[in-house]
């Protein structure tokens, strides 16, 4: 997506190692026009898949799964990693490990709102080493439950989430693809 | 807004205390469609205050705060209370307490994003003891911004944030009040 691209080239700032910040319209400070046409791109990539469901996890996810979720007309569910307020205690539950916390996290879904009916569209903002992703697809898999596919807004293809995904037989969607970081610049596939 | 109003009676479900979830539409499973009728209304009801941006926190504002400030043509900005990747180190801070979780958390936005010039609408989806909006209008005034005024989804008039809020001169708007519960049944204003 050309628009995409071109605010990544000229607003994201690339922080240590291959980190690239895109909190100035994508994940802290949320540019919503253009997250609601890259929603609607993403939903017409994946139209004719007959999805039931937009599924995304907390926090950075629920943008543009929300304006996804719009476009294709059905509901968007958030998977839990923060103990806030009520969860139902019976939930689909999957580990994560994020290494840019060094941390592992559990995700968890109320059993509600994923079952063996749902065709599920997982949606993030990046993809880079494919932990969250594979831990909403194991969320969809214990629900008995279809994945149509992980759609995100940022691949960083110098990671191994994308290639682990499309191993697995997973369709990937980005919208925007980060090859490599050289020398404190962006290089976009 | 009778639509949502209905929505509460027919599906919500009262927990311990005046607990009630509505996680099936509001916030765990988000009925999207819903989801930007409510930002439209409470858009409509600020229109004419020249909002420059939508500040909300994580997680469950977020949905809200995105279709209102893509209704008001504004970014929507969160506050992040979970330590989960980068943020800037320079931000404005508020502490706020959670009864819920009986927890306090810091809220923190980035110093970019909010500034004298802004005139800020504070969105959530539940006011019920004022503690995270009160903490986000501590975040405006840090930053020297103004605030225009709090939306929220739902009031519990029960309990004390919207009279707290009003008593300071802070306008805010509901779009469904919620009375108290009796007997488990919720009763609206």
């Amino acid at each position: 997506m050309e628009e995409l691209k071109r605010r990544i080239l000229s607003q994201a700032v690339v922080g240590e190692g291959d980190i690239i910040h895109v909190d100035m319209f994508l994940n802290h400070c949320i540019d919503v026009a253009l997250m609601e046409r890259m929603g609607e791109v993403l939903a017409k990539r994946f139209r004719g898949e007959k999805i039931t469901k937009v599924l995304t996890v907390e926090s950075s996810g629920i943008a543009l799964a929300c304006f996804t979720a719009r476009a294709l007309g059905v509901p968007a569910v958030y998977a839990k990693r923060f103990r806030t307020g009520y969860i139902d205690p019976d939930v689909y539950s999957a580990e994560a490990h994020s290494f840019t916390m060094d941390k592992t996290y559990t995700m968890r879904v109320s059993k509600k709102y994923l079952d063996q009916d749902d065709v599920v569209l997982v949606v993030d903002d990046i993809l880079s080493n494919g932990q969250s992703a594979l831990g909403m697809l194991e969320l969809v898999s214990k629900a008995g439950g279809e994945v149509a596919g992980v759609a995100v807004a940022i691949e960083k293809s110098m990671r191994e989430g994308g290639r682990v995904l499309r191993r697995m037989g997973v369709r990937v969607e980005a919208l925007a693809t980060v090859e490599r970081v050289e020398d404190g610049r962006i290089i976009l596939q």
